[in-house]
């Protein structure tokens, strides 16, 4: 397969385009240290992303930025930002990208487990991810040519939480996490939101 | 108790208010057909309709627009109405609103079970309608003075299912519907997303 992956130079999506390259072509596009340049705030940037890279049979997002912080302290631009960006910026890589994938291709979408497993801080990141997972079980009834949406919702990831300087062990590491997204985009299911969450001892 | 109830003359709105009043004070607010006024999209608005009301127990809100149009149809304004009225118009009730509502008191605000019971066309309001899910339950988290958030989900309304020349029987006559919203007010749920979906013989 031909494979786009957004945001290919983070944490997750390093992993997953690793995982990918093994037996499919992969093309990476980030924000700023890929190549392939996106801004997923800017409708225009993902239509020109589109236009640049062509056909493929799959796309991949493990890109999209929501702000946590606590509920009081949240702005609107906060707000504004975290929905224009994780949100509506995967949305539209959907809405505009439906034309560059081939027949029975797919989208692979990241939310995250804040969406139903909120935490105190979580609020905009919580609405955002809900907002995504809410979308992909809608969009997957009516995408054409058998195009299928999935969104990968995974826990805190160990690498993060090493950078963050926090306690690793509730993390799952980013290549177990990029398993995940290698699975939606070489299976069969659509509409479905996988939780990636792994207790290690 | 002193309720604000936010499109108090809609559907629900209306047996909301009536199903209220009983025990309450209710004060009625709407887009246009109330006495006190509010534009949900317009967060000034919001703003000066809690300045108007003063202190309250508890919010109700039965209002909020999104599109319902299907996927490959919706166009950039359709989700930005939608995300903008129901959704962010919703969530500003609560931020604006917070320092209105005294200690114990409640917010009560209006989702739907296409949230996670998609149907074509539903793309735009399955979105907001589950953003609006994750907002609760993570805001449920932080509100100070033990103000609580909750989310009515009804399914089809047996009155608008009417007024749209549709099959009725589906639907979930108004009045009931509008008793899950008393049962939110009175209770002691938080964070808690309430189904109402009646299936009648």
């Amino acid at each position: 397969m031909r494979i786009l992956v957004v945001g290919a130079t983070g944490t997750i999506g390093r992993e997953v385009t690793l995982a990918l390259s093994d037996r499919h072509e992969v093309i990476s596009a980030s924000h700023s240290r890929s190549p392939l340049k996106v801004d997923l705030a800017s409708p225009q940037s993902i239509k020109d992303l589109f236009a640049a890279v062509g056909k493929v049979d799959a796309v991949v997002s493990t890109a999209g930025h929501a702000t946590f912080r606590p509920l009081l302290s949240l702005t609107d631009e906060d707000f504004s930002i975290s929905l224009h960006n994780k949100l509506m910026g995967q949305v539209n890589l959907v809405r505009y990208g439906v034309e560059a994938v081939n027949k029975g291709g797919s989208f692979t979408l990241s939310g995250g487990i804040l969406s139903r497993s909120p935490m105190p801080g979580s609020t905009a990141v919580s609405m955002v991810n809900a907002g995504l997972e809410g979308f992909a079980r809608a969009a997957a009834l009516e995408l054409p040519r058998g195009i299928r949406v999935n969104v990968i919702a995974p826990g805190w990831v160990r690498e993060t939480l090493l950078a963050l300087n926090m306690d690793p062990s509730p993390g799952a590491p980013a290549d177990i996490v990029a398993q995940s997204y290698v699975y939606a985009v070489e299976g069969k299911m659509n509409g479905q939101i996988l939780d990636v969450v792994v207790k290690r001892q």
